[in-house]
């Protein structure tokens, strides 16, 4: 079996060679950003805007790494080429990068690798999801920083209630999913999504412009859990699930709508969009 | 030269040969505990209350690690006998270890380093540091997470404004500096330091134990700022500052009484309780 290839300390080594410094504020401090986009039919799925995200994010935490985009974006290629995983992941992580006092940042690390996916099924999945809020406000949370201590922290609970994911909230209004963004179609028809102390989706991105396209009402601004009780649909979007409809949020029910939902809607025309670059 | 040696995947590596994989937990999520330990004529200071602790927080991040306590306290023990650095530090790391999905736990890795630190002057700092209040509440807060994601992301604005170090605070309740436990003398000599929403120090232990065997009263609780601007004295403590006298936090100047001031006999007495060890 030939060995998967990644990028680290500035060459291509196999994912065996391709390691942190222990040193390095990455791992010692938990300094450090990454982008994670899909790859269909050997395509990486909405490179420039992970692409633009992943600089932003790099911005914010003063990281200043020496690669162009342009070259980020050849290696990301030269990896799709060599490993051929046409259904697959790519992991764009900027580390803190070695430090001499453990606090100082003198260059980030780029590691780039592909890695296995389960790919999004063909159909929307109709069984949807079941949420639970969790009262929780990410630090930087405008920054796709590598902070997941609380996601993972949860993961047991999650489990025990027999959630799918998690939605953090704050004083009653929703912000995100550790991994998705939150939406709600009210009554009316108009689509709602949270705008601040949240992490903005390429999906997210994406959907809203679908959105507008298909002449519906789109309003991005807080979302109060009373708000969410009279949603008739809601649902969640991520790089990785594109759109999935949300079943339950906590005491919630929301009915699956098979036909017409604004969600389905939603989704074909996202998959639809996707189709076009693959 | 002879190259330092220190503890990972299982074995004493070189400190260039230690690494730590790219999919590790502790890379792509931030996900890790650590503790740290001054080492002095090659004594390994309070090593048994950094265990305990290290331990503490590995349980409550649900990372269970193969080494026994003894094993680790032995690893230690060798790599200070190895490295022969008498005046130094020993970091130990658990990371959430290498996950098939990036997201669930399967076992964690253990990293034991020992690196140069500036070590504490002989005597007390006179001249004091000056304390920069920021607002913010670090999640999981009873445990040493590798979570400084945000003492990292202040360092510019510190040093912009000539602050020495952070002092977080919430709706006007302090509570600790990014590395260190922060204390106030009341004008009747009461020493009094924050108890929850923070990682008690071991310094901070020590100097609690010292007070109260000198005859202080001691609270561990709350501390306004309103409290703060009428106390007579206030210090951090860290395990390798040990005690240091705050002389400034925003506009609160502290007179820096260089006699027998509380914060000089409990300096003293810690400087000769780590002694009786050394």
């Amino acid at each position: 079996m030939i060995k998967p290839v990644c990028y680290a300390r500035g060459k291509f080594l196999t994912m065996d060679e391709a390691s942190v410094s222990v040193n390095d504020l990455g791992v010692q401090r938990g300094y450090g950003i990454f982008d994670f986009l899909r790859v269909s039919g050997n395509i990486p799925l909405f490179i420039d805007d992970h692409l633009e995200r992943f600089c932003h994010s790099a911005q914010e935490m003063r990281l200043i790494y020496k690669e162009s985009l342009e070259e980020i974006k050849d290696i990301v290629f030269q990896l799709i080429k060599e490993n051929n995983q046409p259904s697959s992941g790519v992991r764009l992580l900027l580390t803190g990068g070695e430090s001499p006092d453990g606090f100082k940042i003198i260059e980030p690390g780029l590691v780039i690798i592909q890695q296995a996916i389960t790919p999004p099924p063909d159909e929307m999945n109709l069984t949807g999801i079941h949420l639970l809020s969790y009262p929780f406000q990410r630090q930087l949370s405008h920054v796709k920083t590598t902070d997941y201590l609380m996601a993972i922290w949860l993961q047991p609970w999650l489990k025990e209630i027999g959630g799918d994911d998690i939605l953090y909230h704050q004083e009653g209004f929703v912000t995100e999913c550790p991994r998705s963004n939150f939406f709600i179609v009210t009554q009316d028809g108009t689509l709602v999504t949270p705008d601040r102390n949240m992490l903005k989706g390429i999906t997210r991105k994406k959907v809203i412009r679908l959105s507008k396209e298909m002449g519906l009402l789109v309003e991005e601004r807080d979302i109060h859990f009373k708000e969410i009780k009279e949603a008739r649909e809601a649902f969640i979007t991520s790089s990785t699930k594109r759109l999935i409809p949300v079943r339950q949020l906590d005491n919630m029910h929301f009915p699956l709508q098979e036909k017409d939902s604004v969600t389905e809607r939603l989704w074909k025309s996202f998959r639809f969009l996707e189709s076009s670059f693959t």
